[in-house]
């Protein structure tokens, strides 16, 4: 599209339409926090899925929890490089999911069109209670964040996809809460923020901006498209952020990411650890 | 993902990088090429996908081929605003889908996440011979593109994926030869040219050099992700893309798109009419 859609176009009143955003905006709000409590909130979770967007921060998490690659490939359609790892940890079925290396170009999948697709496909073939989507982000020092901090973000919102028409301009943004775990929070620690989802590693002018109208405290190219995924389907998914560089920094991305990298990926899997043993034995309302 | 991979950060030598980039950018075109005839090239085509973004372009094309919606919506999961239309026109099975309006927003689910989602689930529901992806969008006058034109691109990318690390940069341009069609060319009065896809409606100056580096006439907020999504599924894909607006006229987009919207539809409604009336019998190797 490359429209104004019908309906909005210059019809109401720019009162009426302020009005309409904010009960487009309250309704976003409202039903994300109570969506995520249709798979059976109170029996215990069996099994999680992990959804991951790059091998390297796949595979130290493979090892830790003990997962197989899937022998067969049959979980997904022929012909897409999507890789499932699975097993059994202390119980609890994981299913650990990255959606491979490009098949022409040999580079991780990563971005919302891959995450998004791989989440999808997932969930029809794993039907999972819970989904993490664990990976690192860039986060904002003026919000408080450090190298190597681990954070499990409040809300997810895109930045790189602006339709300035109403309420196509909250579609665009996507802002939705993530489900809530208050009691993960008081045993585990991490540090809460937002999240900003965009196609793109370096960050423009207008990609800032909408980063500061999100609020966002840290920075990453899939959340926000696994969480849209994850709420069309009823799942409900957190989302654990490792902190490899410091985007209003004076260090490139680049050279800070190579500096940090052994430390911030066995932070994340120190963090994604103490999460799935939280997890484990609960049910998805004990979170 | 924020961050390099380990294997292609700092370590290769820039020659070396330029070298495997020229190649893997050659593979891409070599490859793409080639992918779209998997699909039994010889016999005639029985069934095509119409994958279209806004119900505003779908419903005359729902009327033109005489089609009916989905009634016990088993073709998609539960819980998906997706809407499927399906019938058949002389003799050709059709299924036109559209990603439905946002089930707490109320908008038409457009831009690339959506697009992608239901291009995947409709092929892996439907198995279709031919996906097209018809709609409008915005023209570039210095590209020789204007109001009512309709173009059928040979090649798509997307303009809001900048990954500034070698290889990652050409994965996220996502530059890639359409289904060719030379047959169909000579027969339907079409324009040619190059597709530019991205998540916003407006154009950040980024967004600009990047539709210029693509060579692009058109700017669409779909095309890209839907050829990503049939080129993964081996399923070949056609763009018949209208033009409402001019980019870099001026008049503002929205203002010339109400000017526009019913001569364009009307266009858009013929072309596609035309494109599957040609392709109704053949095979894909004759179009």
């Amino acid at each position: 599209m490359m429209a104004l859609p019908e309906e909005n176009a210059g019809e109401e009143a720019p009162d009426a339409m302020a009005a309409a955003e904010e009960e487009a905006a309250a309704a976003v709000e409202s039903v994300a926090g109570e969506s995520s409590g249709k798979t059976g909130g109170d029996r215990p979770i069996s099994t999680i899925l992990i959804v991951i967007a790059m091998q390297t921060e796949a595979l130290p998490l493979v090892a830790k929890f003990g997962l197989i690659e899937d022998a067969d490939g049959s979980t997904f359609p022929k012909g897409v490089p999507w890789v499932r790892y699975h097993g059994t940890y202390k119980g609890l079925r994981i299913d650990l999911v990255w959606p491979g290396k490009d098949i022409i170009l040999g580079v991780d999948s990563v971005g919302t069109v891959s995450s998004a697709l791989l989440t999808f496909a997932s969930i029809q073939a794993l039907k999972p209670d819970l989904i993490i989507n664990a990976g690192t982000a860039g986060g904002f020092k003026a919000k408080g964040a450090c190298i190597r901090d681990v954070y499990l973000p409040s809300h997810v919102a895109f930045h790189d996809r602006r339709i300035p028409i109403p309420v196509f301009d909250l579609y665009g943004i996507g802002s939705r809460q993530t489900f809530s775990t208050p009691n993960l929070l008081k045993e585990v620690n991490l540090k809460v923020g937002r999240l900003s989802t965009g196609n793109s590693l370096d960050m423009s002018p207008q990609d800032e901006a909408s980063i500061l109208a999100n609020d966002a405290t840290i920075k990453d190219m899939e959340g926000a498209a696994v969480a849209y995924v994850a709420d069309l389907l009823s799942v409900p998914a957190v989302f654990v952020k490792a902190v490899t560089d410091i985007v209003d920094g004076d260090k490139p991305t680049a050279e800070e990411f190579m500096q940090n990298l052994i430390a911030v990926t066995a932070a994340l899997d120190q963090a994604v650890t103490e999460v799935v043993d939280f997890i484990n034995g609960k049910s998805l309302h004990e979170l």
